[in-house]
């Protein structure tokens, strides 16, 4: 059995083709580390024109996600150990906290809905969690259950190749990272820092944290003081 | 000509294959709106492996992307009126300003870097804006390159099958949205509020606006006093 089972509702179904297969989840997959399902809501429509929207009480512009399909297909994927997500602007802000936490979690329902909104009585019924990626709007919330799994995923246990990659992340320690370099050491007339080339791994330690903390405090202090 | 032009710079195009030709995107495509391009950075690495990325001088886990494919690749597609952007946790943070501002570019070029990080000299040469999609960490930069462009296209002319949507948005006026019903009227029981289905259009816009201020008030307050 897999470590995290994750069910993606949604009416874009093809949107998560090539996420699912690509880089690091496809390799997790293929491990049978992570089991990904995508289900069209649209499959669980059951008039004959197989309608998953409608438009709003009260006027307004835009389609709402019904409350029969969602209810439906939540009500069959659900597990009692799940934690059915709905992705929406207005919900809790996604950390590398919230994250983590999910990552611990054996099976995510993750909901994705039209912009203009769904029906409040789901989100008041079948939904345990609102998470957002960011403040902004998008055109639906396929794209952000991806990136809620795609970061949910690095803390899984065998999902990064490497497994102390996740300790130079930038809000490790409320720090942004430090900046990187790679061959040629020189390009183009500009040359790597020499610290970094001299080996002294100490050095090297104390000039990252350095410029960890300087690039932090000048692109972030919100989060320094944290 | 199209009304934006967006080419995006990764090293898993295929990430990016569902997102183009669902939804909303594809249909701006179609209608000529916007040009939407994937380059796969490796085409211009140079050597017989193709090899675009290598270990960190200084050490540490993964692999940054080397300087040499980048500067290429963004030196060939860039145009005089281009905003050369590259997708990063310690960017700016995206808000909707920011979307709309990028909405009145020509010409777009997006770099999707490895999450390790890339040489640092692609970010000092070649980037003219840094931008973050949220402070959480993704196994690479493909996916925020695509909420990145599925935000900002909501802000091009035409995108948008009802101009006035954009008005209902949350964070408009620093507001989250109001909740929003469809049919039917009554779902298990759970009535849709009498407001919203008695016709007074008055009534229903002082309910909305009430609904939206006290569910910022209650899940963000931090946006109701700016």
């Amino acid at each position: 059995m897999a470590t995290l089972k994750v069910d993606f509702l949604t009416l874009f179904p093809k949107m998560l083709d090539g996420f699912l297969s690509e880089s690091m989840l496809g390799r997790a997959q293929k491990n049978g580390i992570l089991e990904l399902a995508v289900h069209n809501i649209r499959d669980w429509a059951k008039d004959k024109h197989k309608i998953t929207d409608d438009r709003p009480f009260g006027g307004g512009p835009g389609m709402l996600m019904k409350p029969e399909p969602v209810f439906s297909a939540i009500e069959e994927l659900q597990s009692p150990e799940c934690v059915r997500i709905y992705m929406c602007p207005d919900g809790e802000r996604l950390t590398p906290q919230i994250a983590a936490e999910l990552s611990k979690a054996k099976h995510l329902i993750i909901l994705s809905g039209h912009y203009e909104g769904i029906d409040e009585r789901i989100r008041e019924c079948v939904i345990d969690r609102e998470i957002s990626i960011g403040d902004y709007v998008l055109t639906n919330g396929t794209l952000p259950a991806a990136v809620l799994v795609d970061t949910v995923a690095r803390y899984v246990p065998g999902v990064l190749g490497e497994e102390n990659s996740l300790t130079y992340d930038s809000f490790n320690d409320n720090l942004l990272s430090f900046p990187q370099y790679t061959r040629p050491a020189e390009f183009r007339g500009m040359k790597v820092p020499e610290v970094l080339t001299a080996g002294n791994h100490g050095e090297i330690e104390k000039w990252r944290r350095q410029k960890q903390l300087e690039r932090t405090a000048k692109k972030r202090p919100d989060i320094l003081k944290q």
